[in-house]
């Protein structure tokens, strides 16, 4: 066993952690500044096999200078979320402060499914559910967990809901013993609540898409069709699936009129703000979530707008009871036998994970350290510039805006003079992404709307300036020359 | 935003993070010694919610040394698990230098969900997986994917179980489509499983209990039985899972002949290795799980028996056009309308998590400086060590050794004198593993055998020697005073 003690030696562990320290600190430096450094280092799929094989010694690596030689490739060829010009997908470019946490995280390793595996990271959830359903404007009765990403938050309140609304124990006595249960959601609602209804055996059938208006935003006035559809094709809804905001462009679906539908008919309000429900930290724009404390279950990803190392998603509830209806079971080596609410501190009857990790200590420590008011801030600004590019996207004659956008995500595309449409200029768009990519310049994304294929930026790493952006339009120009 | 600006600021990250090694490496050398440490600094769950709070300031904390006052805070209330007499649930004390890689992770935040937001953690990813798959005696053909812990991964194996096995379509057509699904497995397996069938609306039901024979380890000859039980109530059985080992005692299922049976019924052969796939690593103890390769799935927690912070599970495929077949959808924001295995580096679409944490990270970078051959000695050597510490067991007049282990989990009672049997003797045991635990020396925890409450200890800490178990029989006997 001398390998495995020379592997715990907390000597090599502090020389390594410091000259890694060290190396993060210039890698911020350097990318923050954006000079030199390709957002995305792009290197082919199948090449990047070869970068890293599964060639793993039998024996210890003896060099003195593998450790860091390793991990500064990991860095120098890994996709650069704190470069600014990373406008990439919804995810940010984390708090320094918040990884320093999660590396505790990581070295204490307490897993959490019961309070004795895991006593801080337990109570500091606690603390952190509190603020965030008290941000939201939920009352006292409210709680929820903390859960592994915004797929695994959607599924754990959708079971809740079946729990509460299905009018049978689907959980006890499975699902053939009621008809097909059903939601309604927009056609842009995050593919993952789709995924939920089919991973609960509902089938495609089991989310009914409500339509949408020109800004992507469900139609409150279209869910009474919506409902019947549903009932006349013999599914029993259940719950209402509102975005807030929307993936492709970000738009809030009008939780207020939604949750006046679903207290008529006595369905389950779940929001899916795993986005969006940040802007309830923002006293400019808390308003596009009105409503939100009407809703049954919200999920909110601290992993997108509250700077976050991924992951770490909030599963709140109006009503903490219906935390405890997801996951109805025992485990004896776990727990005691007693009613679950009455052990609210043994996490793991709550929440998909038995193990998981101490997600909650990055933010309390964050929120500790940085204060509150720097997350509201930094959501107005990112939602702020967002409205400002998209003014820009507007004006430019070669460009086009999909929509005047909600949040921070904003769906363009180029269309040059104007010779070019259909499928041509779609192409054009992937081209387009392609090359400005390629160039190292920028990150960007894409989507498909009905109108065609858009360009699709997020703006959510605080480094980001309005220059930037500006220079992502001139990139985009120079790529697509003369058409 | 100067709150914000400061807050990224790479001196402070520099400066807090040299500190937080420096701390980080003294608790580690203070707590591998274990002197004055208590394994569990015990506090009431009411009362540690005084001490971390939901008291959060608005603006910035400008105490210079914030930071580590509350980090060292963390730590010290946290649970020990590198301390040399944690010998509680299943998670490990993690390789310092995994911890170092999960900071890098944190930092980088590359979310994965699509090869651009995380292409070196992808390809690590398809390196690892493709390692552990090559342990376990699966040919090339073979596949899989990390996801967040073994609940979500037992989950994706049987969604897969569901989609190749049903005769029906039950992802597209929902479970109306058929007839009720179940899993035969014994009542040894972990309480996720049940869980994951309960999810998918199959009921209580739709896991039918297989008989276990006196060491707990499924019975074969009862699989005809189960089946037909099942059957005659009118379920489908689509798969048999195994444990290897199970939770509550360590039991390994007997794989082959499981096979056997699977093989000569169609049904899907899923082990649930969380623990003991790791077993394979070693040489003397790969006997445990002869016939792993002949499994459909596999899931392999990589932070019980792989030295990994948590979470880190792999679910590995025999056949890895199997992994596509779990979660079959699109999304065109994310994907651009191919056949998923041609973009096997597209990982959402065969994980449940959208964005996940490059969890492949710190196993790449461990088995790459420690070596493979470490993690073998390391499974020889916590699972020898089990046996030395039952055979102790079972010799003391004063304690009574639950089952011969065959992993590293022994299952035992203090029964002092002899004088006190049934509820009264399960007492004595939670009783005296508070006692034990309040005193500080230990962690262990208890489950529940048909034969009553015992005491657990998982040894999977490589600090734990010999002494350390003499040590705790000292103290229970020295708790249980003169029974």
């Amino acid at each position: 066993m001398a390998a495995i003690d020379d592997a715990y030696d907390p000597e090599a562990f502090r020389e390594h952690g410091r000259r890694l320290v060290d190396g993060l600190a210039d890698y911020l430096h350097a990318v923050r500044r954006g000079d030199g450094v390709a957002v995305l280092p792009w290197v082919d799929p199948g090449r990047s096999l070869e970068h890293w094989p599964a060639a793993f010694p039998e024996r210890p690596d003896p060099s003195p200078d593998a450790v860091q030689a390793l991990l500064s490739r990991v860095v120098a060829e890994s996709t650069h979320l704190h470069h600014p010009r990373f406008v990439g997908h919804q995810v940010t470019a984390p708090l320094p402060l918040a990884a320093l946490a999660d590396m505790v995280s990581a070295l204490l390793n307490n897993g959490m499914a019961v309070y004795e595996m895991g006593p801080v990271a337990t109570a500091m959830e606690r603390a952190v559910i509190e603020w965030m359903t008290a941000q939201l404007g939920f009352g006292p009765g409210a709680g929820g967990v903390l859960t592994s990403g915004g797929s695994v938050g959607n599924l754990t309140a959708l079971l809740a809901a079946r729990q509460a609304c299905a009018g049978f124990d689907a959980w006890t006595d499975g699902s053939h013993a009621g008809p097909p249960l059903a939601v309604l959601a927009s056609g842009q609602t995050h593919y993952c609540v789709q995924r939920a209804v089919q991973i609960m055996g509902w089938g495609v059938g089991g989310a009914v898409a409500v339509p949408v208006d020109e800004r992507f935003r469900m139609r409150p006035d279209a869910l009474e069709g919506a409902l019947d559809r549903a009932t006349g094709s013999g599914r029993r809804v259940i719950a209402v699936v509102a975005s807030a905001a929307s993936t492709s462009t970000g738009a809030f679906d009008p939780l207020g009129p939604i949750a006046d539908f679903c207290e008529r008919h006595g369905l389950w309000l779940h929001v899916d703000g795993a986005h969006g429900a940040a802007a309830a930290l923002s006293p400019k724009y808390r308003g596009l979530v009105d409503g939100i404390a009407r809703a049954n279950s919200v999920v909110w990803d601290a992993h997108k707008m509250m700077l976050m190392p991924a992951l770490v998603t909030a599963v709140l509830f109006r009503n903490d009871a219906s935390s405890y209806e997801a996951f109805a079971q025992q485990a004896s080596y776990l727990f005691e036998g007693r009613h679950p609410s009455d052990e609210w501190f043994n996490g793991a009857t709550r929440t998909l994970e038995c193990t998981k990790r101490m997600m909650s200590l990055k933010l309390y420590v964050s929120l500790s350290i940085h204060g509150t008011a720097m997350f509201g801030d930094y959501v107005t600004e990112m939602f702020d510039m967002a409205r400002r590019f998209a003014h820009r996207v507007a004006y430019a004659v070669d460009f086009e805006l999909a929509v005047e956008p909600e949040a921070n995500i904003v769906c363009f595309r180029f269309i040059g003079n104007g010779s070019k449409g259909g499928i041509e200029l779609d192409a054009l768009q992937d081209e387009l992404r392609s090359r400005v990519i390629a160039a190292g310049g920028f990150y960007l994304v894409r989507t498909a709307l009905p109108a065609g294929v858009f360009l699709r930026v997020t703006i959510i790493n605080p480094a980001t300036k309005d220059a930037d952006l500006i220079a992502l339009l001139d990139a985009i120009r120079e790529a697509g020359g003369t058409v």
